[in-house]
C-alpha cells in the first residue's frame, strides 16, 4: 500500500494542477470576444436609448468611404434616416433590428450583411432583450446622412421578419 | 489505509470527470470563431498559396462598394496590385501582413483597420505561420482591381514594421 500511495498522490497533485491550468488559461481570455472595441458613448440626439461609437476609418478626398462599429444597447436605436450613397451593414455580434419605411422589421445576426439602397428612410438598433453590434460602411460622396423623426415605441416594437 | 482508499479514488474519479468535462466544453466550441463564413477556395492565379473568398456585398449601379471576406492560410498572399478607387481592409483574426511599394511590411491583427490609397501598387496575405481573416471594403466606381506581379519569396519574408 506504501508503494500504492507513492504513485496515488502524485497522480492526484498532477490532475489539480491540470485543471487549474485550463482554468488559468479561460482566465486569460478577453471577455469581449468583439472584433473591434466599443468606442465612445453617442451624446447626440439622433439615437434612443445608449449606443456607442467607434470610428474605424474616416472618409478622405481620395477614398470617400467611412467605417465605423456602432454598439447599439437593448431596447437603443437610431432615428429614422437616409443615406446620400446608401449603407452597407455588417452583423458582428447580438441581435439587432433593422427596417426601411413601409417594409417590415428584419432581424440581424453576427455574420448577417444587409444594404440600404441611397435615400431609403430607414432605421436600425437592437433587439429588445440582446445587445448588437454593427459594422456601418458609409459613402460619403454625395453628402451626410439626414435625420428624420425618431422610432416610436409602437414601431420598434412591431412584429418583425426574420432575413432569408 | 482502507479508509484512506474509500476516499482516495472517488477523488481520482470527480477529478477525471471535471476534466473531461472541459474538455467536451472546448469540442462543442466551433473551431472557426470568425464573423463570417470562409466562403470557396480561390482557384484564380492573382494569389500565392491557398486563400478563400467569401463575397458579403457584391457592388451594383445604386452602391458601387463590394465587400468580401478572405481567409488567407499561412504563407499565402495576393499578387502586387492596384484598386483605382482604393482600399479598407478590416483585421478579423490571425495574424496578417500588408505592404505598399517602396514601404516595409506591416503586420496586421484582429482589430486592425488599414487603408489602402487609390492606385497604389501593395499587396496582403497571412503572415508565415498563422493563417490571417480580413474583410475587404473597395469602391468600384473608378473601376476594377488591375493585377500585377507576383509578390516573391524574397519580399515575402522580409523583415515588418508592426502597426504603431
Amino acid at each position: 500500500m506504501k508503494y500504492g500511495l507513492k504513485y496515488i498522490f502524485p497522480m492526484i497533485s498532477l490532475l489539480f494542477l491540470t485543471c487549474s491550468k485550463e482554468q488559468e488559461t479561460k482566465d486569460l481570455q478577453p471577455k469581449n470576444s468583439s472584433v473591434f472595441s466599443q468606442g465612445k458613448k453617442i451624446t447626440n440626439d439622433n439615437f434612443t436609448g445608449t449606443t456607442y461609437l467607434q470610428m474605424l476609418m474616416e472618409a478622405d478626398s481620395l477614398n470617400s468611404i467611412s467605417v465605423g462599429n456602432v454598439t447599439f444597447e437593448p431596447g437603443s436605436r437610431s432615428k429614422w434616416h437616409i443615406h446620400p450613397a446608401g449603407q452597407i451593414l455588417l452583423g458582428m455580434d447580438g441581435v439587432g433590428y433593422y427596417q426601411e419605411k413601409g417594409q417590415p422589421k428584419k432581424i440581424l445576426r453576427k455574420g448577417d450583411v444587409i444594404k440600404c439602397p441611397p435615400n431609403t428612410p430607414h432605421w436600425h438598433g437592437a433587439s429588445s432583450d440582446m445587445p448588437f453590434v454593427q459594422v456601418a460602411i458609409t459613402g460619403r460622396e454625395k453628402g451626410e446622412t439626414v435625420w428624420l423623426e425618431p422610432v416610436t415605441d409602437e414601431e420598434y416594437h412591431q412584429y418583425f421578419n426574420k432575413i432569408p
